[in-house]
């Protein structure tokens, strides 16, 4: 039986990933994350921010779909912004530089092909 | 500039869809989905369920992780079954036979690798 209590070794190929199981990373400034189930192409991430809190610009070869399951965000997208409520999504194709800023707190969930390995690795 | 209205077009490769740019497409009794944010590898979709709705037992070479995003389903993966409550997560590799059923109504949402192309044809 797998242990049912937080943890921050990798969920890779099981079948549920409950949240209750994964630690909690900080990721930057009222960011942090959780990254849940995955596979080698295909990853599931929650990140959660704190009002005002930013996902800095960057880009990276992974496509990138990301849901904005609670709050508001300006997101930036190679050239474009939007404004985005819960329900709303982007896409980030490959090395397309993209931001996010929390209007109010909220949860983004990012997807991810191929998986974010760099994710896997601990930062400390 | 694309149409804010609601439309059953695909929006493959737009950096940003909406909610409300798109249709709900009823798929089974009490179940309806929207395709969101998709391009050839990589492809979200929000399903939503009345209470006692059940996604069938069905499998697929695509990859698929869901996200519970509002709810308590009971999900079937292989031969193993999990209740999952929001924040909880299911990985489907590829041809693995999974079903769910909603214990309460609710979200899930899916994210294949490839994309669901079959999902793209109307299936009137």
């Amino acid at each position: 039986m797998p242990s049912e209590g937080p943890s921050t070794r990798s969920h890779r190929d099981q079948p549920f990933v409950q949240s209750a199981q994964v630690e909690w990373e900080t990721v930057g400034q009222g960011v942090r994350r959780k990254v849940l189930a995955h596979t080698a192409d295909l990853m599931l991430v929650r990140v959660d921010f704190e009002a005002g809190a930013i996902g800095p610009l960057h880009f990276h070869p992974h496509r990138q779909i990301t849901y904005v399951a609670d709050g508001r965000f300006r997101a930036h997208m190679g050239d474009e912004t939007r404004e985005l409520v819960r329900g709303d999504t982007f896409l980030a194709l490959a090395n397309v530089p993209h931001s996010v800023v929390a209007l109010e707190s909220g949860t983004l969930l990012d997807s991810f092909t191929p998986a974010r390995e760099d994710f896997l690795t601990p930062t400390a």
